[in-house]
């Protein structure tokens, strides 16, 4: 396994250096092959680097960019106006191949337009889709696309399986992994016109190990490897998932709190209470990949804490040890060739 | 207040009668004015009813019908083949102005296919939508289509918006109930074609009081009194909950018993937890209303308990004493007199 260079967009996300660079040094402390670039303004972060042990500073590399992309900026306004972004200047190192992968907590938006226009999508791949893992109780889900796409036709929708199939059996070693399309159980209007029609694309080729339908209330399951969706849908599924996490954790908290009885009972039960919240973290599952693209390029929640972008540098780590964009490119060929994929 | 008759497709749903007549017992003794049909095999639902005080049988009227709908019978057949099932004569219990409402825990396609086709929708209205309320922590909020189409135009979801309102308006006496469209959050590319144009709409005309877009993590935060999305997305967003209250509730109980500490507590805290699962469970959110038809049509959980499906007669009996057809009918031919219906 050779060393791995990651670029970090240090400036990017709710709070900026203050949690990217904690993350980046508990990363490098937990990979020893393991560089990063933290890209920003070079007096902030040289600040937050002062204390740290010489002997993780050497693979802590500043480099400075002077801009900062707003997390409310327009896509299009930076794109024209942020070249010298710590976002953009991240995803140009690896571009020049300096850094394997990128990792950003900052505007969403920005962030997929800047990657798609600096490091291009892979032949045979129409569109890069967001894909992350959901906080099953067994077995591990991912979901894509999470929201770098709506409008998705079937055929895109065939893309995402196979780019998610590629990156599940890589990261998690498994042949052939499973992949079901997101739908609704309605008898025979089952589906929209885009997901009949990609069952189809998907039953008819050979091109991913296709199971059929899923529902939403099978989302958390754990009965299949892949999910894939039209962006549009798994965002609103993804977001649904945060908000309900929250209010049930509310409800829980809330009902311990109701009478003495039950606050003295929540106070026995704070073990167990941390426990659950930690099972509950949503910072374990942080870290959407954007796949499809020439290189890697992960998107970190926004308001993330250290804990959150750590677990976002790890999922970098893991896809730059098996080249998961070269994986792609080479079954997306394979496709292409078979004339399954344009 | 009038009397109110409401018809029950009695043989619907996982159980049928057994679910069904001891939920139109409880809402006769809550009710002093209502009268229920019992529509389904006599001889079954007359054993149900033996044990039954005299003073409630007489508001509980048994009208036979030969044939069951099965629960995975298609629409299609079910319209063709099952001219005198317990659901179908039900529904024609409303057209023929015998009944002003019908519920039913049966098969979600076939209901929808068969109360369309016997009811027809209201001038105005192109498509029926399916509105339920969501468990927020605070408020009501309402959310349709739940799934009663797919593939919706703007315009549908205009008509949503509309019908939504109305209801709210009579249900809760608020003036002006707020509408939000459910959209996700990627800045320039905010909401795909469809929600783009409906916000136009909506906001171009002044036909309700809408507040702009709710993404999948404000659901449940009581925000806005009607959320408005297409069929596919709505039943996604709905499963998608009530599978993560399920994951969540699996989870706490887990995490109780993996310690005989926690164990202990957990004995303890039984009262707690008990408060908490009902504080959480769906049965009091039972009863999804199928909006834009000549007559009220409520569709219950089909795994629903006696608890739940009587939480959906209670919505009919709502319906029912305000009128919600004739209401929906009333606004829809102001619209259509103004132009902002076709």
């Amino acid at each position: 396994m050779g060393d791995i260079t990651i670029a970090l967009d240090a400036m990017g996300g709710d709070y900026g250096a203050k949690i990217v660079v904690p993350a980046a040094i508990a990363a490098v402390q937990q990979h020893a092959h393991v560089k990063i670039y933290l890209v920003g303004k070079q007096e902030v972060l040289a600040e937050h680097l002062s204390g740290v042990a010489s002997e993780y500073k050497d693979r802590l590399i500043i480099h400075h960019a002077s801009q900062t992309v707003a997390m409310d900026e327009l896509p299009s306004s930076a794109l024209r106006t942020k070249k010298d972004s710590s976002m953009r200047v991240a995803i140009n190192l690896v571009k020049e191949r300096k850094a394997q992968a990128v990792v950003s907590a900052g505007n969403t938006g920005a962030l997929m337009a800047t990657a798609r226009f600096v490091l291009k999508t892979l032949p045979g791949i129409d569109r890069p889709a967001l894909i992350s893992e959901l906080p099953t109780l067994v077995n591990r889900t991912r979901v894509l696309d999470l929201g770098a796409n709506v409008d998705s036709y079937a055929e895109h929708l065939f893309q995402f399986a196979v780019m998610g199939s590629v990156l599940v059996a890589a990261e998690d070693n498994i042949d052939s992994p499973t992949v079901g399309l997101l739908n609704i159980g309605a008898e025979e209007i089952k589906g929209n016109e885009q997901v009949k029609h990609a069952a189809q694309l998907l039953t008819e080729s050979n091109a991913v190990n296709y199971i059929g339908y899923v529902e939403g209330n099978e989302l958390l399951k754990g009965k299949v490897d892949i999910i894939v969706c039209d962006g549009f849908i798994g965002n609103i599924a993804l977001k649904t998932l945060e908000g309900s996490a929250k209010v049930l954790s509310r409800i829980i908290r809330e009902t311990f709190q109701q009478t003495i009885f039950s606050r003295m009972i929540g106070l026995l039960s704070f073990s167990v209470l941390k426990r659950l919240r930690k099972r509950m973290d949503p910072a374990q599952y942080n870290g959407a990949s954007l796949l499809g693209l020439n290189g890697i390029v992960i998107k970190s929640h926004g308001g993330a804490n250290v804990l959150g972008f750590t677990a976002a540098i790890n999922e970098a780590v893991v896809e730059a040890q098996k080249d998961v964009p070269n994986l792609i490119g080479e079954r997306v060929s394979v496709l292409l060739q078979e004339g399954l994929l344009t």
